[in-house]
């Protein structure tokens, strides 16, 4: 597919933004690639090194002139950049995002969108550790999964569209689902996991002791510094969801702590048994191509 | 410090008792490495490629004549070879051992075992996810750290002559604890992130779902699939320390929940600064030498 003749923009220059950007500017070559941010020193690196064409702070001029457009910020910014600026998008343009949380955001977008904007969830299933656009690189695509949540609403070239550049931009796979299932599988595989890593740690033995720990305690704990304002929005936002898998969670520790206790050798080795069938399940799903 | 006229054996010769005397022939050089093992394979497999200088599968012939002998296997057979094979092994000799508990083995034995026998209890805090000689390798040492268990009862020189041979086998740190204070930490930084493992992967989303994994949920299972024997083991004869560590870390998740059902933005910022600041507390603690 040609995109050669677009106008894209990215909004927000972060780590995902900075990335997308680069990768865009590389394997899409869009007409113009133009970044919106707040942050000045943001639009000055991604200017000086090349990543996009120009740099705006004021989202007016590069709006009126995009045929797509990345809002890549966090979830709550984003239902406020497109609220905000929903007269500037370009008639028809194509509007997508790389929030978290895909339910709320349609939820609250969807009654005040323009007609002829079409709007696509997304959610790049990639990052590291860090952020900011001084971080960002087009590796960090690579191999990894990208869901996207649309809708019976959505133009289908549009849809066909988003995924090209994806795939352009290094993603392996593309899953299709609702925003409801995506809140609900990341509740599981990514808010329970921090809730965890963070449960591990605010221990006060760490202070204590000289703790040595090996690979499972290093592994567990590895996302327990995360940025608060991105995640206290995640959290609180899909809140019934996290509550139910970490109930679910903690009701499975539970019955370890049974057997513990009643010296149940069986049902442990049944427990054990059991996890060891359901992680194999796991990692040979993640070897299947899940390309929606 | 010169062991080239100790004789050494190692008992149980699976991943660790394969690794380690494939590191104490080359970097100890004893003046005769034997090993003992019920299984015939294994022992054929460490005679075959020069890891030991010959196998046994009886005990009573290696034993007598043997300086110091490191016992590799399960905490329980672990006690149990020593005390069926007290009679045979040589005056003054030193034994070690290598068993993920300490508290239950000293325990175990110091009422039984010969004055003449120094025990010294060890746990290398090395490994992988495979079993068995065919996977020894001296390279799991690099850079881990070994506990040991030393008691007023121990001669110093032997503890001595122990240390040496750790730092030889490549291992970075030597880190002395009370047999109480290691199965304590152990339950906390082992034993605890691997129930997590397990409670993590037993829900049946994972067999009903297409579900798309990120790194914080793979990190968190990557331990799922245990040995059942040995993990038995492990979590029932330290179940008081396993219980104690799975309640303070159930009760900082009900923490997170609470915060959740609230809304409660402020708590949860706050439990996020304090997790942060441990976890980096934790890898200070990481990169201080720990050489007992």
């Amino acid at each position: 597919m040609d995109c050669s003749d677009f106008n894209i923009t990215v909004v927000g220059l972060g780590l995902i933004g900075g990335s997308m950007a680069m990768s865009i500017k590389k394997n899409i070559k869009p007409k113009h690639l133009w970044g919106i941010d707040i942050d000045n020193e943001a639009l000055d690196i991604a200017t000086a090194s090349g990543i996009i064409d120009d740099g705006f702070t004021e989202p007016s001029l590069p709006l009126q002139k995009s045929d797509f457009v990345f809002i890549c910020l966090y979830p709550t910014a984003t239902v406020n950049f497109i609220k905000k600026n929903m007269t500037y998008f370009k008639i028809g343009a194509v509007v997508s995002d790389v929030a978290g949380l895909k339910g709320s955001i349609i939820r609250e977008i969807t009654p005040i969108l323009r007609d002829d904007i079409d709007f696509i969830g997304g959610h790049p299933m990639a990052g590291n550790e860090f952020k900011g656009i001084k971080f960002a690189s087009e590796k960090i695509f690579e191999g990894a999964t990208y869901i996207i949540t649309p809708s019976s609403r959505n133009n289908k070239a549009h849809i066909c569209v988003l995924k090209d550049m994806i795939l352009k931009m290094g993603f392996k796979n593309i899953v299709e689902m609702t925003p409801e299932e995506h809140d609900d599988m990341v509740a599981f595989t990514s808010h329970l996991p921090h809730i965890i890593a963070l449960s591990l740690v605010l221990n006060p033995i760490i202070e204590n002791k000289h703790i040595c720990t090996g690979g499972s305690f290093r592994d567990a704990t590895r996302v327990a510094k995360l940025n608060s304002d991105l995640w206290a929005e995640l959290l609180l936002e899909n809140g019934s969801n996290v509550v139910k898998h970490l109930e679910t969670f903690a009701s499975n520790m539970q019955e370890f702590k049974k057997a513990i206790l009643n010296k149940d050798d069986r049902y442990l080795r049944y427990l054990f048994a059991e996890g060891c069938r359901l992680k194999e399940e796991l990692e040979l799903n993640a070897n299947t191509p899940c390309k929606g």
